[in-house]
């Protein structure tokens, strides 16, 4: 790390983070870490978050939208998806021309509708980005300055992005460490539906059928730690998870009916008591997760 | 523990062990450690991993199955689930009215038909089992005394089995430390094919899936901790899986059928955008799976 330049050298002389939990809070506290931000406007709803985010000094003050608008360089918006929209729609008016807005959220095609609607002539505002982080833990108080390093950054630019904003974003993502790609909002609500909202439906939907059993107290009393591993992801929040299968709704879709297809194939192969073809399955599906590594959990 | 008694005093003066890897080793080396057992006879095919398990000193014996049925008072038998059946058959005229028999096989129905057919008259020897236990190592080095602390392991007495059978047994795998408990072999496949099968199952159908995508590269690439978590039993035996889901065909059948309408309910909440029906779902399974308490791991 450099040495703290002053807030004018800064990459972001006022940053403004809209939900100072997990992911907007890690966010300020690894570009303040790097010295890369001046000032740090906090914004949310929660206003026991804010004082505790201000407390452990992961933002300097606590303003409005509005207020936040009128004075950031860079707003990160990391709230949950289905409110980005009515946020964006107060800010709107209180922009200034050399405002980048960016987002944290799961899903991308439906938020850039949102933002879209909610900014209108603005749009190019607004770069859309996906962290591909996360934690159990969440709140102010499990933000994290290391949150990023190693990890993967998703952005989507718009069409109406200039290329100064995307660079900023990307800039910003950088000082925290993380690795940024570039992809459409169809691709990666569709690359993200496969490897992030299909397995927690899954895992809920097992979940589910175990617990409607006759014996769902002896099943659950004899799970192991296979049990253990596949289902962990289930115990995420419902209201979270929910908007983002609403949100990721058509992508979510197609990846359900691709995976009914395997399904239906190895099930048949099973009533068949086709040894051969079982194995076959197996073992592609096991070299292939064999083969896969986790650069970092 | 108590101080060791003389082979005489322990409770199974002479121990045959055939499959001398993670579970048969196990077993050997924790009736060892308690000081109940006389001798270990070690039975396998690989004559390597039985070298291994002499040097080590999980058995005092290399022998033929012929020999450890003439001399042994309890007989493990840990090998996969297929060669039970060809086993008992070379051991069959060899037994001494008072031998006691046992297995650490996944699946319970087939292995006692299997065990039937082989013993014929002598089937009430053969008391099955199945410690729920396990990990990701195999073979004789993985061999620890301690694997079955704390653990389940699960009998299925038959109605020939004589009293002083059972109670070999269960005497045998309390001294591992682990819990008994009984149930019927039909009952053992149904739960076992829902908490381990069927989640193995699904998890290499979902792994299958991802791979077959035109842009399998990215999304494996952009893979985090959950998809980490949900796939890591895709990775196992595929020749060990493929014989429990043949030998537990039917119980597995059944499961599919009732998860596929949980799949199908969820599914058609999905198409039709219902929220609340999602979020009741997504609730029920994350408290279910919140409560789920694994007392070891």
């Amino acid at each position: 790390m450099s040495a703290s330049p002053t807030a004018q050298q800064a990459l972001i002389p006022v940053l403004a983070v809209v939900g100072v939990g997990l992911i907007g809070g890690s966010f300020a506290a690894a570009l303040r870490q790097a010295g890369q931000v001046g000032r740090v406007l906090g914004v949310g709803r929660n206003p026991d978050s804010l004082a505790q985010a201000k407390h452990l000094g992961l933002i300097d003050d606590i303003v409005s939208p509005e207020i936040a608008a009128a004075q950031a360089d860079l707003i990160m918006l990391a709230t949950p998806v289905g409110s980005l929209g009515p946020m964006l729609a107060r800010m709107r008016d209180h922009l200034r021309a050399t405002t980048v807005i960016t987002d944290g959220g799961s899903t991308k095609a439906e938020v850039v509708d949102a933002a879209r609607a909610a900014l209108g002539d603005h749009i190019g505002a607004f770069v859309p980005g996906h962290p591909i982080a996360g934690a159990e833990r969440t709140g102010p108080d499990a933000a994290d300055a290391s949150l990023y390093a190693g990890r993967k950054v998703i952005l989507t630019p718009l069409a109406e992005n200039a290329a100064d904003a995307v660079a900023l974003v990307r800039a910003a993502w950088e000082v925290c460490g993380a690795m940024v790609l570039e992809m459409t909002p169809e691709a990666h609500d569709s690359v993200l539906a496969s490897v992030s909202h299909l397995p927690h439906f899954l895992s809920a939907v097992y979940m589910a059928q175990v617990c409607e059993a006759d014996d769902a107290a002896m099943r659950l009393a004899l799970a192991g730690s296979g049990f253990r591993d596949f289902t962990r992801i289930a115990a995420g929040s419902p209201e979270m998870w929910r908007d983002i299968f609403l949100s990721n709704r058509s992508a979510m879709l197609a990846e359900l009916t691709a995976l009914r297809a395997v399904l239906d194939r190895t099930e048949a192969a099973l009533l068949a008591a086709d040894g051969a073809g079982l194995q076959q399955w197996l073992q592609d599906a096991a070299l292939a997760r064999r083969a896969w590594r986790k650069e970092s959990s």
